[in-house]
């Protein structure tokens, strides 16, 4: 079988990034890889768990490849390409696998040059943790990968990014970037907003309430172990469709609050069980 | 080794009050159980599963025991406490597992004579499952239990029933009832709060989103499968420190919103990094 990729660049060999390229070699889907990156403790992680074949810190000693995937924080998602653009042979395909797709995919489409096609993709898997250390080549079986094409989006470079993704066990969806940043901002991104701040909110009411956390609030607090530099990028590149999620979860949360305040046991009951149907939903959602 | 309780009644054998009783008898704490409830396949269940030794839905049928535990939701202690009181030998001690305190140790103070002396206790643990079905001997072992003594309850009972709870693996803490109310509408009745609210919003976001979930929207909804009549029993007997801890944990939603909406990198980190800074906390919490 041919591979589909003979050599590939993981820029930011994290988590993400780190776990596509096991996965992918462990299929059998990608030949050399080469790791790109600051962190060099990371880096001889990455050579050790081999995720890379080589790794470097210099965009110039990349070397030719026929895939950049740039697994980087999506606020440098940009200048990372900017930086290794022009040791970019023509031909070589770009993607990425950022939380935010209208920013990246508009920064992207203007900033590659029509023979490096770029490609949109959010495989939507991972955890609060980060680093080549905690890369894991199943990450991905059974998890949605949204792609994002653009009329710009040239097909065969396309098809060749949802092979690889489906190779690594995704299901794909193809989706606008507009339509995917509005989903997100509902199924991930204020889901994390309010782990950050509820969190942040019990600590501030009493540090000693911490020591009674059951189970409920250790879930719903352990995506606020995530790292704020990523998700303050991601809050800002989505702004607005966070920022309107924030607002009707906070409209719906004061009806509840209201209902609480009056002792309206109706109008209490009837969220309580709309939540719950939406949680069932949710359940039998594969 | 003498038995701390020879007879034990357990009104309620679900989640809380079998994994009690499984517990109990397991480390030779208890001798025989009654079961107490309505519904015939749960009582069955009980049986079957050796959570009780026999089961009734008849109070005057519960005959003479040395504990009464009270493991009902929230909204009807007290009813079924006074269903079974007329059936009470004097000397048996009455204690509950609810999650609000305050409530229900005035009613239970109010309504027992002091022959039949009240202990108010929280096991804090569960899940959003319910039924002796998932009752389970190990659910306390390294949970928290709080005690709410007054000054109306008695040393001996008091001791009685932290005996049984540290018997069953749970490390003891006393409080006031209002406390332990203050301190739970942060750390469980709010989240749960939350929960309800965020799959509730999710779903009427666009029910198509669902298919988004990853890993974080499940977690953070997982207790908005928890039973609504419960929760609201424990939203209206706990209203004001729930409504206060909505209402602050929406100002600070709503600093971060702010932030967010006017492209504030500053002041959504100094947030996100405070976030994660309690959850550290929390999480170094044994």
């Amino acid at each position: 079988v041919a591979l589909l990729f003979e050599r590939v660049a993981v820029a930011g060999v994290g988590l993400i990034g780190g776990s596509l390229a096991l996965a992918a070699r462990e299929k059998g889907l990608i030949g050399e890889v080469v790791g790109f990156g600051r962190g060099a403790a990371n880096l001889e992680t990455a050579r050790r768990r081999g995720i890379a074949d080589r790794t470097t810190s210099d965009p110039a000693a990349i070397g030719p490849v026929d895939l950049l995937v740039l697994a980087v924080p999506v606020g440098t998602t940009e200048s990372v390409a900017r930086a290794i653009l022009p040791h970019l042979a023509p031909g070589t395909v770009v993607s990425d696998v950022g939380s935010v797709k209208g920013l990246i995919v508009e920064q992207l489409e203007a900033l590659l040059p029509t023979d490096r096609p770029f490609v949109g993709a959010h495989p939507i898997a991972g955890s609060e943790r980060s680093g080549a250390e905690v890369a894991d080549a199943s990450l991905f079986r059974g998890a949605r990968c949204v792609l994002t094409p653009t009329p710009k989006t040239q097909t065969a470079a396309l098809e060749r990014i949802e092979a690889l993704w489906r190779g690594v066990g995704a299901r794909i969806e193809r989706m606008s970037p507009a339509d995917h940043d509005r989903a997100l901002a509902w199924t991930s991104h204020l889901v994390h907003a309010l782990s950050f701040v509820l969190a942040d909110s019990v600590a501030a009411s009493d540090p000693r309430n911490l020591r009674f956390a059951g189970p409920s609030l250790r879930e719903a607090t352990r995506v606020a172990g995530s790292s704020p530099e990523l998700w303050q990028d991601i809050f800002q590149a989505n702004s607005r469709a966070v920022g309107d999620a924030i607002d009707r979860f906070a409209d719906r949360l004061e009806e509840l609050r209201q209902a609480i305040g009056r002792g309206d046991a109706n109008a209490m009951r009837a969220l309580l069980e709309s939540g719950r149907a939406a949680r069932l939903a949710l359940e039998s959602e594969a």
